[in-house]
């Protein structure tokens, strides 16, 4: 059951990133949730903790975003926490490389994100990504 | 109950700041979970998810943290997340600010850190900060 979980939020979790590739903002929008309180820390940004602030937010990246914008995201470590299912992955963008914290929690038996925390880190070395992985 | 637990958490949270300052590693390590899966993202570093890497990180900082280092934290919002109890705050870091995601679960009915992650943000305009504060 958690397992089953956990491969569906990684799911969640790659529509995420296609929808910020493809700057889908309805596809982002669908992906967060509704009955929870949601948070959303973009690198160098001011943390928004208000839904409407974050799809707001969303929606200016989509406009900004260059033309050959690609984020690849590398999962770390899928995991159940609590309740929540945590999603830490690194964010490959050219050069640069970031780490996101991306929580989960099911509301009508879907996952949806009520946090994202991205954050500039060192490349990794000697980390070894697996996907699907489990704690 | 929730209420008594944020506040509790909050307690907690005001208890990891002040191993930070006072670079007391055996209080930072007591503070976080012995029974659940732990994260901690230092800006810049690679992720941390072995808890034994996670407490040598702390070891490693409080050696090398400047004699007149001093973090003060601002608790933007503290609230039940599933199961866990989420603390953000912003970090003042003299002219550099932080926001991080403290998050902890209650272990042997004691709030224990599961999640740190810090990075760099936009310093404080507008937001108004509250202590304790509930979604």
């Amino acid at each position: 059951m958690t397992e089953a979980k956990i491969v569906r939020t990684e799911f969640a979790n790659d529509a995420f990133y296609s929808a910020f590739n493809a700057r889908d903002f309805d596809q982002m929008s669908s992906l967060w949730a509704t009955r929870n309180a949601c948070s959303c820390m973009h690198p160098g940004w001011q943390p928004l903790v208000d839904k409407e602030a974050i799809l707001n937010s969303w929606k200016q990246i989509f406009i900004n975003q260059p033309e050959d914008f690609f984020v690849k995201h590398h999962v770390i470590k899928t995991h159940l926490l609590g309740s929540i299912f945590s999603v830490l992955c690194f964010e490959e963008l050219g050069e640069v490389w970031m780490v996101a914290t991306n929580n989960y929690l099911f509301e009508n038996d879907e996952p949806k994100i009520v946090h994202h925390q991205a954050s500039p880190c060192r490349p990794p070395e000697d980390i070894i990504l697996s996907k699907p992985s489990i704690q």
